[in-house]
Formats: structure tokens, C-alpha cells, sequence
């Protein structure tokens, strides 16, 4: 029997749905700087009506991740009804405060290992309050010279207060433990590798997932490989997505390494462990560059595709070849996938569903740039100081 | 009270043992060719022979890692009561075989993966009657190009035979499993790091452990780091000490990055898990241009050294240093170990022990090489294409 | 004006060849062993054979780039006129004999530079006699340990030795240097990148080009910008094409990051540097896993895939939104093309040419695999150790 | 004739000075943050002030790095005189004004390579009046995406603009051109590697010379053996030194790898280039957690060790090992140098200068940081957001 493959991407699709981060509409830069774009928002009335648009064109990014440190207080349930987006991931800020020079729960003095713990009770607290499920948990934690830390000391401290992050959470709330293997500690990392997140999480309890940053692997390391564990052992919470030649580049997602995302998809599309339902898809990139809004609506543009692309694999054919080791039969179905041009079939499903058929034109052709390009443009002018 | 360097050095020497390789002995090389040697060992005879030297030379070596394809059948206990030499760690080797195409206990194939945990069971035999405690297991299974193979099958089929060959321990064997991110696999290696590594370990059972390979990580990987880790979970097994520049260059350990081999000699010092007593320490490299006796004197000599000078480290002050976070006292402090100049500690350890002071010397001394250049030599002659 | 993306497609295929090496169809490994193919050609009438039947399946593999070493002495005119497929690229090997331990034009014997010399020159009769245009020369050289060999001397060694071939090639002939940064020799490579490349071909003399191969990189490196400027300096002589996730692996071309080799292309295909035209396309893989026909048939397909979309880029289009830093419009541009599905176009090529339309079908349909299998299979049986 | 350690290490250092960087004494960061140091030089007068201290408390750091944006306009000749440390490499600013966020001489805009020009000119102006040598040129040109900048064109245009610098040097002036892979551009950087430094250097004239930061290169990079082409061709011009584990760590010299810098610097003792002479020894490095004053003091320090160690190869000796390919003799004594504790012998050589036997002792003796804690603490205070 041939594959049906629009029923294939439609079913894909219909399952697929992306979270925006809030500060991924805000300015951004590299330590050389921030090129400020005047359309960037400042408010978190800005960040829900920008979401908001990429929802309008795209009709798969309901909800929008918070930070703690630059969305809070405010009055998230009012823009979450005003802007029909909701609120999804909570993200504490454990780094950007003068006291966490030398970490946070990680930290050798315990008034400050105790001062993170207090904000992350307070995020889940946050969370509860809107329903969130999912409390994100990045660590900039390490050291960067051999000997300055003690590295036994710092992962008992972890484990403590992660254990007591995890006692906070209500019966269906997630911890998500991210891992990162360097920047901006240049010689340790608290929490460098899979490895290390799941060992924490397993100690921390059963609601304590892993989180996976496409972008925070050392160089070769195959990620799906990773992902396939983690479905496995049933600890893959979520990712955040963007892509990378170098470091953490944090460009945005496929543009560098398509054929990567491909992969991962496919090992969770293939997947049946438990796990995959639920998986947390988030962006989280740093457009210094490109035009906020564009590079977002584009971001959720080429995820769709790519996780298209691969429910296209002929999965029953393939374990065939597989199991035969035919390999050239085998990478050819399987790379053929990646090969067809699935943008056609994006569009019908997309006019199927009264949703604009080419989400970026529709941005433009929308007005909302140069709309918010004038408004916040001229606040913005007077704000700032040319660097950061 | 000042530190006594004297007395931590010499405890730290004397608790500090090294095995050698069998294979270390002989020929070896890259893709590319292999050098051969005149004097390199043919028989299992002629590397207890130059294993029994270095350990005459050295003092630190009374064990062999032994090789099943290449080192049996034979009489290992003759040569070992021969010799003065015993047999150490037992290696089934998994991957020469040509059924072995597509893996062995990853092979898709069930009767390869039947063969191939036949030949570890064979292997645990053979440790059982020599008495050795260790059986390393080290898998080249993995895959070349995506898409074909089934990450998830190979896994199971790991899980599955690590499962029976642990139940076929003696009470106080242990399994090693190694791992390595790629090579000879370029796409995916089925144990690729040690996350897998241990999860695979803790699913076979109790008396699995971890084998770090100091040449098996990515670039950057901070190894001292996985290594504290795994003496925190108890999965420590022992290491395969080699050095690295790019891939898994095999070259005599400590001889591009020994600062990095001091660290983790440090980690174990440092640390109080129960783990640290059983740790087997063994060399695993493969010496294409150096000579093969002078180059396992010299890479016992240097573990020793960088092993006396992680010892010398100051650990109340560096306590003190870490908790204040003093970052350069700290590192001062721990870098002055790693400058101090131990090797005069170390001719005074070995000559109040009646070993030869300079192991080097004693070894072109003797006139060991030149006996076994000429014996071997003319045999070896007769024996060899160039190119293997 | 649109894009007639059709006759775009026509112009770069029609002016797209690619060699196939000699060695690609003889049983090759990792250092861990080889996996022995029965059909795998062990004579040069084999390769030949094996050369003509990928160029009968896909009509744009007129040439064979052959191995001094490996490959001669033999009758190559009347295997030429046979098989319809003509001499390329003369290798020479400088790696294998055991003389060059300790490397060859670097070698601090004198002697042995000067016996490396005399291989290169005549290498060069036989191109000369064969009417061979290129004689590629990839060194070896380096050495494992800091401070073993002097890096100085070994340039000016080369410098003496690359200026004295040069002088002996004919009027129409090139020297083609290839540069590598690691592997066999594992602390530094006498020529390691392509500056190293340039300054050595500058020095020897104007008919000294650079060769690229793709897998000679470290991680990350932006080989498109390479070949950017050695088209620039006039400096290109071709490449070796084959892929990579981690060292120099060796894969088919395109199958871990076809993004990458689409960006090659596209900067070939934009660029008015009168060097394009000299550019050798060749492949140098190591199969040792796929088959091997099938593989070399799958790489050249793919090959041209990618030429094909990279020839799909507007460039007008293209240079407008660059010049006017419109990143997000440039990119979709660009990758537009990438994902553009090219088979269909390739197909009517093809059949246009009365080329088999889709030669991996056709490969198989042809009944020459089980063929060689059968005839080469049982002569090889009998002549083969299962280790190399 | 027995090597005389003293005069080799004596001679080294008397040829060793090495240039602070104004901002080292300033606050810096990663882009998560910057970790505020209350005694942070905010003004120019303060960074002369601490490189004098360091001057004091080292002897060999007479000159201090000024960077254009940062610390001009400003009366250095009165602070040069007031403090005794002179104005050393002049650094232009072409990242920072938002002008830049597409390049500054690769910009597709001509009036902003205009306006990038003209701050190169008015930097060497400023060189001029201040007498200093060299002026360097770090860029951070580049592009995030494949296909979003015309890498053919900015070359030109950096060309073109390389070539207008050089042509306004006066006599004894040098352009220093700097190179870097990645960051803050992620898909391609304008002057990636040295080749391309040279390559720019070359057709810009013969006071161009490259500048090698430590920092700068791939994974597993060669440092030293392109220290050793950029003095073959004569094109070293400079140093910025630093260390790293991962990317551009920009950590204090020597304090992740240190057997490497002692190669760098073995490399330039053991050339007979006249290039040796013009190198410019800088420190380019950022203290995010570090005190400022101390790191800077220890790097000075970590640098005279680590070339004083160089020193100590007998040149002679290795010459003969490394011609006969004694692969392990060789080793052993090119390490053996660096296994030497220097420390004694640089108190020596202090103390015979009238200079503080310990630099990072006398610093905190000296009651200055305590000064400038107390000082600067007070005023910065008031001024500061927390987040650049």
C-alpha cells in the first residue's frame, strides 16, 4: 500500500505546536554589543501582541514563554485574554544578578544557594498562578579556571536545591533541567551534559524532566541520539531550538544544519514511548540580526517543515531496510523524505485550516512592521544608550 | 601546619598501580599503514616478556590487559608465574570479525548478536579461570550514515546482552563498558558517551561499571568532570589513559594536554567515594612511530609524575580558597602543584624502594631493545607485508 | 524577468563531470579493520570496469583518477579504449612505504626526500605518457609529538622538494596540493590548511594549484569561504569531495551536511573567476560499509542534485537583498533553492540525453553488481586475511 | 658544554616585554551579563594607574594598549608622564556604533566603509601624535546566514579599504590585521583564519603584518606552526594572548593549556627570522570573575615562566634528536624544560633587578587594590545599571 503522505503531514501537523519566547521579540546581542532595532519590544504587552501576530500567521504558537527577572509583575492574564496567547513556560533568572557571580544554587554561600532556591519557589509559584505546566530551569553555574571550584561541593548543592525546586510543584507541574556544556563558564559547567541534567532530575524526582537546547552540544555530537535516550529512559521534557556552526550561536533553527532538525524529528516520530506526547517545543534564539518578528515567523515556518519532511519517511519500508542493512535503500528513503519539497503541501493545509498560505508574506502584507517599527521606534530612541 | 610534600607523594606512588596493554606491544598503525617494528611482539610470550621489563623498569606494572582474539588460546598462567606478571583485564574483541559488518551485540542480525555475547561469556570464562576481575568491553557498533539503522533496536539489543553477560559474572567480576562518540562508526556510535555508558551499566546490573578512555570525547569535553560524576554514582570502573589533540589520536598519554591528566589525577585524590579503591588504571595506546618499549616506560613515568603532583596539592588551603572564592589564590594554589618539579621526589620514592631511579635510562640500559631488535627482528622479517 | 529555472539547470549539468578515483572501488577500512566486499575490484581492469559501468549509469563520469602505487605499472591506454573511461589524476603515494616513517619530501633524511622526489617525478612521466592533466599530491607528513620533529626544517625540505617537481611538469600540466590538519600524524601536518596549501603551490610555482578536500577540515570551518578565496587568488585546482561529522571520515558527499556542499557549489556557480573553469571535480571516498558501485553511483547523483539546486539561485535577486542587507528575504532566496525538489529536473535531463533516468534503478536493474559479485566473490575468497 | 640554564633564562627574559590592554581594567562580560568590580578603571587615568601598578609590581610591562572609542579623546601624553608607562598599540573601534550591525569595511553601504575608513585613519593619526608603532585591526565582520551577504564583494571592499589604511602609515608604523573564525558573526567572519589575514595583509602593503590571538582558532588548531609560516613569510606582527577550553574564552594566558604557549614561544626562541624582533607582546584578555589587577599580574608572570621554560631547551641537543628521529630522547627533553620549576630562577633574575621578588605578593602588599576598592567603589556605585 503507497503511503498516504498528506495524510501523513496533516496528522504531523495537526499535532505539532510551537511556544515563542517572550524575550525573543525583545533587543538582543553578543558580548560585542546589541544592534537595537526600533521595533523591538520593551513591554510585555509588546512581547504578547508580537507572539500574537506570529499566532496570526501561523496558527501553531498558542503560547508564549515568560521570564521571571524582565516579565514580572504584570498582569499576565489581562494580555493573555486581551492577545489570545497564552502563558506557557516560566523561566527564573538565575543569572543576571550581581549576587550569582559565582553561581546560584551552585554558589559556595549558602545565603545565596538559598536566595536562587527562593526564586524559583516563587516562579513555580508564578506558574500555579497561571496554569503554566512547565518551570524551565537554565544554570549558568561553573568556573572557568581549574581549582576554583569545587566541583563535588557545587553538584551537592544542586541536588539539594533541586530536590527541593521539585517538592514545591503541584501534581502536574514539570521541572525542566537544562543542560549547556560551556558559556558563559569557560572551564566547568554545574550542569554540562545530558548526562549530568538526568542524574539531577532522577535525584530531584519524577517530575523533573530534561530539557534539550539544540544549541548547547560540543561539536559532533549527534543530538538525536541524545533525544532517543531521553525518550527512552522517559525524561525528555521539551526543547528549545535554534542552530549553530560554532558555540551556542543561537541563530535560528534549521538555518545552518537542516538536515540535523530532520533527524531529531524523525527519532520522534518513530518514537512510541510515552514521552513524546509531552514534549515541550520552544524557540529560543537571539535574532541580532534579522528583523525580529520576520526571523520568528520564519523560525516556526521552517519547524513545520522540517517535522513535515519527516513524517514523510516511510517508516515500515525503512525498518525493512534497516533491518536488512540495506543501507544505500535505506538512506535513500530516508533522505528522499527530506528531499521532497513539502512547501506545496504546507500551503494546502494551511488553507484548509483558513490560515494565511505563506505566513511570511502575510507578516508583511499585514502592516504590523511598519506599524510597530513607528510606534515603539520613536519610544525607543530616547531610551537607550547604543551599547549594552 | 605546612604540608609534608614528601609523605603525600610517596603515599599517593604507593598506592598507585598501572596495567599495560598486551596489544601495546605490537604492531599497530592508522588507515594509513602501519610502521612497522622490528622489535615489536608477535607472540603472547614476547609481550609478557616486554610487559615483565617494564615492570622491572618501573615497578608500578604487575598486570597485563590480554586480548582474547589476538592472546588466545595460550598458557597465560606459565607465562604469568614465568614472567613475574599477571593477567589483568580480559577484552573480547567485537569488531574484527567480518560478521561483525553491522555491529554485534547492535547487529541487527540475531544470530551475530547470539555469536557476539557468545564470545563475551567465552571472555568471562576465561577471566574466571585467570583470575581476573575485570572483563572490558569495548563495542565499535554503530552506523555510517543516517536513517540506517534503528537507534532504538540497537539499544534494546545492547540492553538485552549487557543484561546476560552480567549474569554470567563470578561474585567478584565486574563488566567494563566503554565508550566512544565515533570511530570506526561516523554517524552514531551505540555507546557514544558516558550518560550511555552508564545507563547501559546500571541496567545490566550491580557489576557494571563505566571505562573512561581519555581519548573517547569531544572537543573541549571537560573530563575531569565525568569523571567526579561517575565517582559520585559509584560507576567508576577504571580508565584507558591515552592523549589527544583532535580525535582519538592514541597518543602517549599526557603528551598534549598533561595539565588536563592532572586535574583528573586530582578529582580522585580529592575525592572520598569508595568508588576511588577500585579503580583500574590501564594505558591504551597504540604507538605507530615511537618505539614501543621506551614509549610504555616513559607513559608510566609520566602518569606517576602527574599522579605525585596532583597529590601535592594543598586540599585544606584549596577548601578554603574555593569556599572564599579566592579564584586566583586558588588557582595559584593549585597550579603550583602541577609546576613543582617532582621528579627528584620520584627518583627518591623509586631508589628507597631499590627500583631503578630513571626508568628510561635503566631501560636503554639494559640492553633489553637491543636483544629483542635482533631476535625479533630477523623473524619478524620474514613474516611481513608493508601494509596491513 | 522570471527565472528560466529549467535552462539554468541544463547549463550547470551540462558542464558538471565529476572523477571517480580507482581506490573507491577496492576493499578499504578504519584502523579497527576492513569489511571485505566480494565484488570489491582488486585489479585495475576491475576499477576500470567498475569506473566505466557508474559512467554508463549516469553519463557524466568520463574520467578515473588512478594511484601510482596501487595501480601501476599496467596497460592503462588499452583499458582507456576498452572501458571508454580515460586516465585522470595521477596520485602518487608518499604514505605507505616504510620508509616514510618519519615522512617523505619532510623527512629529515636525505636520502628519503630525495627517493619521495623521484616517485613524484615520475609520476609525473606517467601523466605526461597518459595525457594527464593533474598529478594530485597529498602528504602525509607530520609528526605525533610536540617537539620531535623541527617544523622549520621540514617546510624549507618542502619547499625544495615541491619547487623541483614543478619544474618537471610539462606545459599544460598542474600540481595539485592537497592540505589536511591531522590524521596519520596527530600533533601537526606538514601542510595543514589551505594557507599552508597556498604558500607551498606560491612558492613552487604558477601550474601549483590547491586541492580541497571536503573532509580535511577542522570543526567548523567554513570551507565555502575557502574556496571563495582560492578562486579568488587563482588558486583552485579542484576537489576531493566526501563528507563528515567528526575527523575526516570519509563518507559519501552530501549524506551528513548537503547544505554545506550546496554552498560550495553556489559559490563556484557565482563567482567570474577565471579559475572555475580549471576546477577537478573528484570524488575520494571510503566505503566501508556500502556497497561500493552503489555508493559511487549515490554520489554522484547526488552530486549533481546539489549542483543543480545551487545553480537554481536568482542570482539578481539575490545580489539585491544582499546589497540591501534584507537577511531574511536573502536567505529564503537562497534556501529556496536548496529545497527546491531537482529530480524531476535531473529525470528529464537525463532522458534528454538518453542517460538512464534514474541511475541507482538502473545500477540495479543492470544485473552488473550481482555479476561482479558472483565472478570477483569467489576469487577473492580464496586470497583474503579477515584483517588488514 | 653543559647548557647554562641562568644566562639562557636571564637572556629570554631581558628580551621579554609584554603590553597591557587599557581595557583589562575595566569591567567586561559574557552576553548573560557583566559581574561589576567595584575597583574597575572606568576612566583612562585609572587604567594608567593600574598598568602601573602592574609595571611596578612586574618590571616588564612599560606600555599599555589604548582602544580609540574607549579611551580617547584624552590627555595621554600628561598620563604617559604622570604614570611612566607609555601608549602602546593604538586599537580602532569598528563594532560598537550601530552603523556597524552589517560590517564595517565589508558593509554593502560604501558611506558606512566610508565612515569606517576614516576611523582607521583617524586612529593612525592618533598613532601618530602619540608615537606608537602599531595600530591594530580586529572586525567584526561578518554574516549569521548562509547566503545573506556576498562574501566575494566584502572581501573586495576590505581590500580596498586595507590598502587606504596602509597607504596613510608613516614610516615605522605597522597595520596589525587580526583574525577570528566566528563571534560575533556565526556563519562566516570576513578574515576568518590567517591565510585570509595574510592574504589582506599582503595586498595592502609591507607595514601589514597579521596578529595571532591565542584565542582565535578552531578546535585542535596548530597554534604554533602558523607562529612558525607567519615568521617564515615575515608577516608576524603581534601577539594577543590569552587561553580558551571551548570558543574565544578569552581566559588569562596559560590557565587552561599551557604546554601550548610554551610551544608558541619555543617556536619564536628557537627562529632565526628577523621577524622575531618586531613581535608585539600583548594581553588581550577578560576578566569577567577574576580582579582585575590580579589577573593581569599573573598573567604577566604565567608568561615570563612559561618563556623562560622555553628557554631551557637545548636547542643544540634537539636539533641532533629530531634529525635522527629519536622520537622519545627528543621528547623528553623539549618537556623536560618545560617540567622545570622556573620559579626560583625568576625570583632570581626580580630580585637582581630591584624588582619585587613576587609580583602577585608585592600587588597585595602593596595596599593598592585596597585603595581602589575603596575609591572607585563609592563613585561606581552610583553609576551602574546591573546588565550590559
Amino acid at each position: 500500500m503507497p503511503l498516504d503522505k498528506t495524510a501523513l503531514v496533516v496528522d504531523a501537523l495537526n499535532a505539532f505546536q510551537i511556544e515563542l519566547p517572550s524575550w525573543g521579540f525583545a533587543n538582543t546581542g553578543t558580548r560585542f554589543g546589541k544592534f537595537l532595532q526600533p521595533a523591538a519590544a520593551t513591554t510585555l504587552e509588546e512581547k504578547f501582541s508580537d507572539a500574537a501576530q506570529v499566532h496570526r500567521c501561523t496558527g501553531v504558537c498558542p503560547s508564549i514563554a515568560l521570564h521571571v527577572l524582565w516579565d514580572f509583575p504584570s498582569d499576565v492574564q489581562r494580555l493573555s485574554a486581551q492577545y489570545g496567547v497564552r502563558a506557557g513556560a516560566i523561566n527564573p533568572n538565575l543569572f543576571q544578578d550581581q549576587i550569582y557571580k559565582y553561581g546560584s544554587l551552585g554558589n559556595p554561600d549558602a545565603a545565596i544557594r538559598e536566595h536562587a532556591l527562593q526564586h524559583i519557589l516563587d516562579s513555580v509559584q508564578i506558574a500555579t498562578q497561571l496554569g503554566s505546566r512547565d518551570i524551565s530551569l537554565w544554570f549558568a553555574d561553573g568556573s572557568n579556571y581549574p581549582g576554583t571550584q569545587n566541583l563535588r561541593h557545587r553538584r551537592r548543592w544542586f541536588e539539594e536545591g533541586l530536590a527541593a525546586a521539585h517538592a514545591s510543584l503541584s501534581k502536574d507541574q514539570r521541572l525542566l533541567v537544562e543542560y549547556k556544556p560551556f558559556e558563559p563558564a569557560f572551564y566547568h559547567t554545574d550542569i554540562a551534559d545530558w548526562g549530568m541534567a538526568l542524574s539531577l532530575a532522577r535525584k530531584a524526582g519524577p517530575k523533573a524532566k530534561v530539557l534539550v537546547d539544540t544549541g548547547h552540544h560540543l561539536p559532533g555530537c549527534n543530538i538525536e541520539q541524545i533525544v532517543t535516550w531521553l525518550l527512552h529512559l522517559n525524561a525528555l521534557g521539551g526543547f528549545h531550538f535554534n542552530d549553530r556552526k560554532f558555540a551556542d550561536d543561537d541563530l535560528t533553527l534549521g538555518s545552518i544544519d537542516p538536515y540535523q532538525l530532520f533527524r531529531i524529528f524523525h527519532e520522534i516520530l518513530s518514537s512510541n514511548s510515552p514521552a513524546v506526547k509531552g514534549i515541550a517545543y520552544m524557540i529560543d534564539q537571539s535574532h541580532n540580526l534579522k528583523g525580529k518578528m520576520e526571523a520568528m515567523v520564519q523560525s516556526v515556518v521552517t519547524a513545520q517543515e522540517l517535522f513535515a519532511k519527516a513524517a514523510l519517511v516511510d517508516q515500515e519500508k525503512l525498518a525493512a531496510a534497516q533491518q536488512s542493512c540495506s543501507l544505500v535503500e535505506a538512506e535513500e528513503l530516508f533522505r528522499g523524505a527530506f528531499w521532497t519539497d513539502v512547501r506545496p503541501m504546507l500551503k494546502e493545509w494551511r488553507e484548509a485550516r483558513k490560515l494565511p498560505s505563506e505566513p511570511l508574506k502575510e507578516l508583511k502584507k499585514s502592516g504590523y512592521m511598519e506599524k510597530i517599527n513607528k510606534e515603539r521606534g520613536a519610544k525607543n530612541a530616547n531610551s537607550g544608550s547604543s551599547y549594552a
